[in-house]
């Protein structure tokens, strides 16, 4: 649940998908008459059920998004494509991976008068980005920052696949998170405690791995001694094509 | 997540725990110096958990509270007096069960300047209580209500044991829940899919019970055929006791 994210054209939903710990966000702008809608990090799995609750609310699903090439699930994405044709899959320009649109620093994802602003932040992977509700009085206030793995609650996204780099993850999250207002509230990817959100404040002064400076973060990060991902065979081919590998357009 | 609950003084977590699928809300005036905070429906299991953050966030838990004796878990709030004293337990005084505070229909529980007022909402069991913010402008807007298992989003709880009743049930319901503003936002004690918060406005129109009739009601309770409830023969007579059968207060 969220602390206080207040706008009354933002209609906001965090949804959880419990056998990967994964939260998807649905974004809507109910100000404006075909409320326009947009979701982040979708699952397969959890596709029917975030599709119900779209067509509850009587929202128009304009963009599923990723904050990047998940190791742990199978996006929903190219699912949500094939049930509601028009869909556009959208994720970084730098994860390689196929979508509908890319994006990369800077650029503006759009539904009605709300946006969502574009911060490459790699390390987890190459291609994480964090996806920052805009900063003027009429967006969503406090802000809101998906950040994916980037910085989980009180945690972070493992380094050790995928293009991971530690120092390119102390710096991403020091110069592109821990820059925005500290009450900006930081709705993760994932977390495995039962924590739903936290604020760039927050995790300032608690996040037991980024609170640390840089070598004592990257000993920390190199010695977590992490299983092999168990899904990563799977997801990340999947992944790399909108979670749909039979698609004509994949080359196997 | 919340859709747009905004208070400047009012912090507020929803926390979730994963294997009885039970939320614990957490409340909190930090526009007061002391910071004072109450737990609603905290669990067993994940006390150490929120007393971390209860403490991290330099907050004074004044009450742990319930909306009604849990059948599916063991409550947190015994555990919760042993490791901070001067907290106080908080529960109807129809729920016939044991607390430092009993609380009726009309009463307020205050933590600095924010209150919950007491609607009395049996039918899941005959002591559950709804917990709902005040009415006034600066109270949380929009209003929130924690209503255990009475509605819960696109169900509601069993009606099967525990002085359950599902004509009464209806009853609570339409009196004391569907007729809050229709943005209220609905807390429940319990999702299964994934759900966080929905609204008054969208339960009265796409709950699957209790937007039928009162007979269709009654009829679809009486058939959902539910095994027995795994746990409430442990976790009943604990949570009658505060969740410390071993309390030199008990009598065995
Ligand atoms: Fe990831
Ligand atoms: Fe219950």
């Amino acid at each position: 649940g969220s602390s206080s994210s207040f706008s009354s054209k933002l209609l906001f939903r965090q949804l959880f998908e419990k056998e990967s710990s994964t939260y998807t966000y649905l974004l809507a702008d109910v100000s404006h008459p075909d409320k326009p809608a947009l979701l982040i990090d979708p699952v397969d799995k959890t596709v029917d059920r975030d599709l119900k609750l779209i067509n509850e609310l009587g929202l128009k699903l304009i963009y599923a998004m990723n904050t990047h090439v998940h190791a742990d699930h199978v996006t929903g994405t190219g699912l949500l494509k094939t049930k509601l044709p028009g869909v556009k899959s959208v994720i970084s320009k730098a994860s390689g991976s196929k979508a509908d649109m890319f994006v990369g620093p800077g650029d503006k994802v759009s539904i009605g008068d709300i946006y969502l602003e574009v911060r490459a932040t790699p390390g987890h992977t190459a291609g994480c980005v964090t996806y920052v509700t805009g900063e003027e009085a009429d967006q969503p206030q406090p802000r809101m920052a998906f950040t994916g793995d980037a910085v989980l609650i009180r945690g972070c996204g493992r380094t050790d696949f995928q293009g991971g780099s530690s120092d390119q993850l102390y710096e991403s999250v020091h110069s592109q998170i821990f820059t925005l207002p500290k009450d900006t509230l930081i709705y993760p990817a994932h977390d495995y405690k039962g924590y739903e959100v936290s604020t760039v404040g927050e995790e300032m002064q608690h996040n037991p791995r980024l609170t640390k400076d840089k070598e004592t973060f990257k000993t920390i990060m190199s010695n977590l001694n992490l299983a092999y991902p168990k899904m990563i065979d799977v997801a990340v081919p999947a992944n790399m094509v909108c979670g749909l590998q039979d698609l004509p357009s994949q080359a196997n």
